[in-house]
């Protein structure tokens, strides 16, 4: 069983593969990250997470300090993605757990540029996520019934709806209707209750994918909006989605989001069964 | 990281997590099981093998020999099950990887009883099925349209429809209908088209599942049936499945399923993580 380290996590159960590849050497081809990300024929995640040191890593933007560990995230079907607000959190622990980073607070190299990130005793981590912008108004259409909603682009483009719906009624099946003049390139749509002070509950489609667990730009947003719809630019709120709950800071300069990351299980992938699946 | 050892392995896509157990004193609770298979919080899996000595199984069957590993297979949703022919080839060549059982035909206890296997160099593995009996007719409906079929005994009931309509075309989504009179507890159902001399391709509708990548069982009532329409009582075919391929003998005595077993990963489970998920 002698073969490639991994490490299994999740944040509010949106999962992940952790690959160490210190040496920059790692042979991840498409394939392979589609094979471990086979819910039947691999280990199962939503991504993979390579973790290997800034200057291994070719296409790293400009301005990332070339002494950080990067996250190379890759999204279950083998294409290259940014950033993504959980996976960072289970990166960041990871390098924690394993003496690569230390408690507190430190950054790391992201496609997305240098993120600051914290990891507190109790092993939750929050993430510097970067301005949460609002842009306007639309509205997302569930079952013929329209949702009014708040435009956010969080680096992605954000609907945030508000409603006194209990969002847990909704039939999130199929994507929610949008204006395709507003969001030409689609709309990752959020449902929202306010629970009480400073406490919302999600649900949220995510364009392409389908509803899921947890989306850490999404629950971004859904504070940025909560706020703007009262007036604010700043303030804290508790999110509570299908996978867990997270807690996001909103200020003029920029977001944080904070969660749990979960370690699960590590060991090497089988020799023979990394080989078979090169291709 | 140091915690409970497992391995991930999967039969034709039907996926397992393997719990060495030498001392019989794993606590493997329901809760466990369950997290454990849980794709997003766990490792993910269609249920969990624990290998443990038979004398250390308070529920092993009379006349399961002390000495043998025995399989103590649980269902992802923690109840125990009798075999699983496609986890039993990935048990039988864990004890092989592992230095548990040499390569070659051995013994293993099963909660159906013992079982013979043969784990052969190229890393197939045939499994005794037991025999498979040809118990008459019925049909299955799929969006109206009625399938006769052959009902056979493999220890569960299975209804199996040769048909010449493409197997891909078919809307498994939803059970198949069945005569309740005939299968009072629910039936697994197998569409089969035959490809050629000796060479089927099947899917299947597990009971209380819903359609699967692969049945062990159901290959094996697949080509009892497929002989018993050719006036046959004994032959060998080979079986496409949506997750791979096997091959069937079936004679007057029983039968046995030859397939891969595929080992993906292994390691531990993290510390913390079976201390959070115990009850």
């Amino acid at each position: 069983m002698a073969g490639v380290e991994f490490v299994k996590g999740h944040g509010t159960e949106n999962d992940f593969v952790v690959l160490p590849d210190p040496a920059g050497t790692l042979a991840l081809t498409e394939a392979r990250v589609r094979a471990l990300c086979d819910r039947s024929r691999g280990l199962g995640a939503d991504g993979v997470l390579r973790v290997v040191p800034t200057r291994a890593v070719v296409d790293a933007p400009a301005g990332v300090d070339d002494s950080l560990w990067f996250m190379d995230y890759r999204n279950a079907d083998g294409s290259v993605a940014e950033m993504c607000g959980n996976g960072v959190r289970v990166f960041a622990r990871y390098l924690v757990e394993t003496g690569l980073a230390s408690e507190g607070r430190f950054t790391i190299g992201t496609r997305a540029g240098e993120r600051g990130v914290t990891v507190h005793p109790d092993r939750t981590v929050t993430v510097d996520m970067g301005p949460a912008r609002v842009v306007g108004r639309s509205a997302a259409t569930v079952d013929g019934t329209a949702f009014p909603g708040v435009a956010v682009d969080v680096g992605n483009p954000h609907l945030v709806c508000r409603t006194d719906t209990p969002v847990d009624d909704l039939d999130l099946t199929r994507p929610p209707g949008h204006d395709p003049v507003v969001f030409p390139h689609g709309v990752n749509v959020e449902f929202v209750n306010v629970l009480g002070e400073d406490a919302l509950r999600m649900r949220v489609h995510e364009r392409g994918v389908g509803e899921t667990r947890s989306c850490g730009t999404g629950t971004v947003a859904t504070v940025a909006a909560w706020l703007h719809l009262a007036g604010r630019t700043s303030g804290r709120a508790t999110v509570a989605v299908p996978g867990g709950q997270v807690t996001v800071t909103v200020d003029e300069r920029g977001s944080t989001l904070t969660g749990p990351a979960v370690l699960v299980a590590g060991g090497e992938l089988d020799e023979q069964w990394w080989a078979d699946n090169g291709f």
